[in-house]
Order: structure tokens, then C-alpha cells, then sequence
């Protein structure tokens, strides 16, 4: 902690922590490994991609991972490699990257209820559905309370200030619940289509277990460098002056007035 | 971060945030539930836990259950429920809970190996075993490295210092990774089992579906107690003085030393 204070006032503001980009570039380079090997066990043991047909359910996978995993990831990340733009455009970008995930998951959730609706099998009996839909609609959430909070103007500073800590730890929550959801996701996509064949090392299970494993290592590498200290995006000069003037005028307020 | 550094300058160091027994007890309540419930899952549904059987299988996912999730959850909140204590009693108290949680995960090893080689089931082919293996070394490679640096004594404190953060976020993750690898476990038990008859809501699928949403929940019950800036434990005024003495002499240390 002492050391975010010490930088603060060391007014290290304009400059990139060292080791962050790189940091950076093997999340990115995780996180593309991630969509080419979801891409590559589709096409190479489950046929392919197509939305007129049985392989319409493939599009599920390979849109979850994409929008609520990568891109999600991504999203998260926005402030801290985007460190010395203005606030607002890093907040929209943010914003923005949120909004392509939740509408590539959109096209997801239809591929596979589609799915499901012309085959006759049932929805929403699994954990990992029960998941995934609690993480859609979370998604959702969150980003209607950002949005109404952050970018509609109006919201007071001290309402603002409030709620982002709360929204940070959501992000992130909702973030690590998707990778999770992802991880029920391919275990039951081996098991219904592997079987047997899946205890006898075959290799599309050893694929799908390393897309596993590189899955948890995404979620991993975005929640370390979202988490350190001292790679926090610093406040900028108008924002400091803001906050000053805000501790100022609010110094008496209640802690009782919500 | 703000308000943590206004809290530390303030002294609030006595006291306990008036909301942080409340959440620790409703973690706690998800804990007590969780394991409740795996008991009465296996009790009901598994026909219950006996060694020399078929039933030692069921030993399994209790002992990891109590093991990695509850316990290692819980040796995580020590530092922010033993706010007051001396620093060395709180550490003895990680300590010692991470040694129960990992003896009763190697009881819970233990059980399953047992029963795949008396039945002649391969070992280690799963997602759900890759990654529990790797969450159990990662546990006790974390020991050992939390031990020689925090409890054995003569390591110098500008390495713990270095040490901790990365403690503090490894730590979290290894609990993270041990819910998502019991998530997955339960998904396979529930495939292997159920069968078609998951699809069918039956109970046994409705319970173990709770169960994975409360495994979740209690994952991010302790992880929003443990991250909340404003709840961290408080450096007390011997280690103040010790840290401040430590900032005067390497203040001239070159950050290349190591």
C-alpha cells in the first residue's frame, strides 16, 4: 500500500511501470493462443463452424471464448495499458470493448439454444448453463450501473467514488466467473463427446485439457496485472485537483447518508 | 488507495471496520453450508463415505472440499479477522490452517488414487486432475516459500517486503484455481452418474448445482473480504516503526540488488 501513496506523491504519474509491458504482451499472447486453439479443436475433431446445421453449436464455444473471456479480459485491462490518455476515452473504449463481448456472447447464446431447440434436448438443466447464464446477466448489469454511474454525465463524484471500488471487484469477479463458466463448459464438451476415449489420452483430450490449463492462466495473468499495487492507473493532474476540491467540500459529510 | 492511505495517517488502526464481521460470518455461513451440503450430497445421493468400499471414492470430494476450499478460504480471512492480534500469533495461525488444509487434501489424494488403481481406472487424464494437481503443488510450494520467508527466521526484510504482494496474489489464486478444479470435479461426477438423467432435473442434479453456485459464491465472498483496501489489516505501531527505520536505511539501495 505505502507504495502506491509513495508514488502518488512521487508524482510518478506520466511514466509506465518497466515490466508492464510485457506483462501485457504475454496476456495478449495467451489470450490469442486461447481463440486459435479454441478455433483449431473445433476445426480439426468437431467439424468445423456452421450455422445452418449440427455444427451450429460450435459457434458457442468459440463465441464465449472470444467475447466473454478475451475481449472481457481485454476490457479490464483498458486502464492500465491505456494509462496517459485522457480518462474519458479510456473509459468509452472500456465501455465499448464491453459492449462487442456482450454482443459476440449474445450471438453464443443463440447458437446454442437454437441448437438445443432443434435437436429437442433440454436448456438450462447444467451447472455450467446455470453459470453462464448468471455471468450474461451480471455482464449485463454491470454495464448498465457503469455506464449510468461513468459515462452518463450527471452522476455526483461522491456517488462515483463510492461505487468504483465496488465495480472493480465485480469486473473482475464476473470476469473469473467466465472463465470458470468456460472451464464446465469444455469439461462437458469432452466428456458427452469423448467418453470412454477420453481416459485413454486421446489427443483432442489432451488438446482441450491444455486449452483448459492456458484458459486459467489468462484469467491469472489479467487479475495480476489488474491487481498490482503500483500499476494502478496514476490520477491525473485535473483529476487530483478534483479530488481535492471534493475532500474539501465533502470533509463534513455523514458517513450515514449513504 | 486513497482511503487507505487517509486511514493509516488517521490511526484507525485499532479498530475493526463496522461491516467486516458481518461478511466474515456470512462467508463463514457459505463455508459451514458448502460442507454441509457436500456431506448430504454424497450421504443422499453416493451412498456415503466408508474407506475399504466403493465408497471411498466419496472420500474424495469431502476431504477437498474441506481442504482446499473451507480451510484455505479461511486461512486467507486470518489476517483481517485477527486484526488486533501480534503479527507473529496471526502468521502461526496461516500457517497452521494451510497445514490442515493440505494434510486433509493429501487424505483426499490419497482416496482417489486408491480407488482408480483398485478399480483399474487411468490417473490423470482430466482437465479436473490437472488442475488439481497443480493446485496442490502450487499449495505447498507456497508454503515452503511463505515459511523460509515469513516465519523462519533471518530473512531480511526488505525480501519479505518484496516477498509479500506476491504472496498475497498467488495465495488468492491457488484458492481461486482450488474452487474452479472443484467446479470441475463436481461437473464430472455429475456427467459420470447422472448421465441422461441430469438433463431430466433430477434432484441429486438440482443439489450439486447449488452446491457449485455456492462453491462459487463462497470464492468471491472471501475474495471481496480479502481485497477491500479499506478492511486490510493495519500495520501496527512496532512495525510501523520498524518499516520507518527500514525506508531511512536502504533509502539509497539500488532497486537492481534483488
Amino acid at each position: 500500500m505505502s507504495s502506491v501513496c509513495l508514488s502518488m506523491e512521487g508524482g510518478a504519474a506520466a511514466s509506465t511501470p518497466a515490466a508492464l509491458p510485457y506483462y501485457v504482451a504475454f496476456s495478449q499472447l495467451l489470450g490469442l493462443t486461447l481463440v486459435a486453439m479454441t478455433g483449431a479443436w473445433l476445426g480439426l475433431y468437431r467439424g468445423g463452424i456452421a450455422w445452418e446445421s449440427d455444427l451450429q453449436f460450435n459457434a458457442h464455444p468459440l463465441c464465449m471464448v472470444i467475447g466473454l473471456v478475451f475481449l472481457q479480459g481485454d476490457a479490464l485491462l483498458v486502464y492500465r495499458v491505456f494509462r496517459n490518455e485522457a480518462k474519458r476515452t479510456t473509459k468509452v473504449l472500456h465501455g465499448l470493448l464491453h459492449i462487442f463481448a456482450l454482443v459476440i456472447a449474445l450471438v453464443g447464446l443463440v447458437a446454442v439454444f437454437d441448437y438445443h431447440r432443434k435437436k429437442g434436448y433440454a436448456d438450462l438443466y447444467s451447472l455450467h448453463s446455470w453459470c453462464g447464464i448468471l455471468v450474461f446477466v451480471l455482464c449485463f448489469v454491470q454495464w448498465l450501473v457503469g455506464f449510468s454511474f461513468f459515462l452518463f454525465p450527471g452522476a455526483p463524484f461522491s456517488l462515483r467514488s463510492r461505487y468504483r471500488p465496488q465495480h472493480i471487484f465485480f469486473g473482475a469477479t464476473i470476469f473469473l466467473l467466465s472463465v470458470g463458466t468456460a472451464l464446465l463448459g469444455l469439461k462437458e464438451a469432452l466428456l458427452f463427446n469423448l467418453g470412454d476415449k477420453y481416459s485413454a489420452f486421446e489427443p483432442e483430450g489432451v488438446l482441450a485439457n491444455v486449452l483448459g490449463l492456458l484458459l486459467a492462466c489468462f484469467g491469472g495473468a489479467v487479475l495480476y496485472i489488474l491487481t498490482r499495487a503500483d500499476w494502478k492507473r496514476p490520477s491525473q493532474a485535473e483529476e487530483q485537483a478534483l479530488s481535492m476540491d471534493f475532500k474539501t467540500l465533502t470533509e463534513g459529510d455523514s458517513p450515514g447518508s449513504q
